[in-house]
């Protein structure tokens, strides 16, 4: 409501910092207008999804303004990459506190930029304010998808095997190595499980190769269990996960071999930003090569099953190390 | 980062207050999914505009959360409008403070409802995240526009006349009264103007019947002079306002007949919400046509000229009251 002049002027931020950013994107109209033009083409369509991000319950305040940048836009492409969309354009609306200076808005722009052109987005639009507090950032991403074809988490039947890309469990533990909660690690495995959770990777050369292979499809954000708790409840079906097989890094290993006890994070902490879906077990060679022409390895873990009655839950766990396994326990909420 | 209970959690809050809003729109696919899907029709192009609201910065935290609804979603309206859009959808990112509870967010879920219905757009996806404060929230909408054809701030050509819709300065001046920096005028003109800063009207009936008659256009959010510098900038020319020709409510006469110096306010104060745009002025009985069928008055207070070599601002304002009038002391910034 009051004019502020501590930093350099919005116009002078969106000028500097985040109008190179939307060059190569005709539809951002240098960002000089009100909107963003944007089309899907002839036979596409749009997805369309937005996080927002708040500084101390979705990163760590002092994380290198590059990392934030990366989440912010990587948990939103994560998201296209789910349902078979490939990544298009993003708005960012960025809330900015007093201590922001030009350093931090160079290296985060910076990240934006290498990211867009690692995953050949461009930045349409957006929104600069000043908060005063916490730093908050909400990106809107756009990727486009054959009309009718995108996966969804409703799709899955008894009878299919479940999958899932890369490995589970890396951010959940790089977070409690942040804290101090996970020690005596060597450097290496601490420092990649923090890289895990400050940089995820999203699928985005995967998702679109699963269009026609995968039935349902979700990305791993709350947790391996409950995200697949969230395909069951909206298919109508249950699910067995098989602990042994789910696909684990060496740090992750190490990290395990230590203290078994952290299985429950492995399972339930979130931020993985894999994607995890279903599939006819018949069809694992396809996904085979889908996999390998995504250069993303996939690991079938498990099977969906008919609805239990009486269940306590949709997802249920086996293997060495699950009995008694309290899952609720490891429960990780965003919100 | 850490579970947060305090709340009904996030997919309670999300399945009771949002996924009816998103009901009628089938892209939404009842926020199940990670993405929504939405399309723009064969011909026609989407316009993207996002604009994040912090409290105590663009509202004041105890407004009315039905007032803090509308007014988030109908600024993004208002870009749409101001580029000839026609609107369809919007997502929501909505940072909660720990005080929000169930009547608020009951109270601020229907009156999107009310908006939806009045604007004719559904929810197509967001996110729901704690925070902790200020409550924010971003809004990013999408409107479609045939292909080529949107109302850009580049347009203006020397020799067009400058047109507004609506009335200016009543948002700045209700925002005088809620500060207490406004006082002596009755309730009713007090109360009027309050509502004009609280509940932005977005001329989403006019903005698309301007398609093909404006040349230039903005909303003016940022203050009347300010937005038509931006026309200026982007365009190339410089613009002169008539200040006795700029339409103004009966509550702002009122307040400027006992201050003559809140004229700054209202040529700057921004949040007005109308359009303002540029159009060769013999096209005048075509923009009276559009603005009766959209139920909008416009009134024409300028003209575009050449850029004036060696003039301190590009827009000049002429008229009784205005000689020596600061207008860059009444510069509205919202950065």
């Amino acid at each position: 409501m009051e004019p502020q002049k501590k930093r350099p002027g919005e116009f002078e931020v969106i000028g500097r910092y985040f109008a190179p950013l939307a060059a190569d994107f005709p539809g951002a109209l240098n960002l000089t207008d009100d909107a963003a033009l944007v089309r899907h083409g002839e036979g596409r369509e749009l997805a369309v999804t937005s996080d927002a991000l708040v500084a101390g319950v979705h990163f760590l305040p002092d994380d290198p303004p590059a990392d934030i940048a990366a989440k912010a836009l990587r948990v939103n492409l994560s998201d296209l990459a789910s349902m078979g969309a490939e990544p298009l354009a993003y708005t960012l609306a960025l809330a900015l506190t007093a201590d922001i200076d030009e350093d931090w808005l160079a290296a985060f722009s910076a990240a934006l930029g290498a990211d867009q052109r690692q995953f050949g987005i461009g930045l349409a639009g957006g929104d600069t304010v000043s908060t005063p507090g916490p730093l908050s950032l909400t990106v809107c991403a756009f990727g486009t998808v054959a009309v009718g074809k995108a996966l969804k988490r409703s799709a899955a039947r008894p009878g299919d095997a479940v999958f899932v890309s890369g490995n589970i469990g890396d951010a959940a533990l790089g977070l409690a190595v942040l804290k101090g909660e996970l020690t005596g690690l060597s450097g290496e495995d601490s420092a990649a499980l923090v890289d895990r959770y400050r940089r995820p990777q999203p699928r985005c050369t995967l998702g679109p190769r699963l269009i026609g292979i995968a039935r349902a499809a979700i990305d791993v954000s709350d947790g391996l269990i409950a995200d697949l708790g969230h395909i069951c409840e909206v298919s109508g079906v249950s699910a067995t996960v098989e602990a042994d097989r789910v696909p684990l890094s060496a740090a992750a290993r190490e990290a395990l071999s230590r203290d078994s006890g952290l299985l429950v994070r492995v399972l339930c902490g979130g931020d993985d930003y894999e994607i995890l879906f279903t599939a006819d077990p018949a069809d694992e060679d396809r996904i085979g090569a889908a996999a390998a022409a995504a250069g993303v390895a996939v690991t079938r873990i498990g099977t969906i099953g008919e609805i239990v009655q009486g269940a306590a839950a949709p997802v249920a766990v086996t293997g060495s190390g699950t009995a008694g396994l309290d899952l609720e326990a490891g429960g990780f909420r965003h919100f």
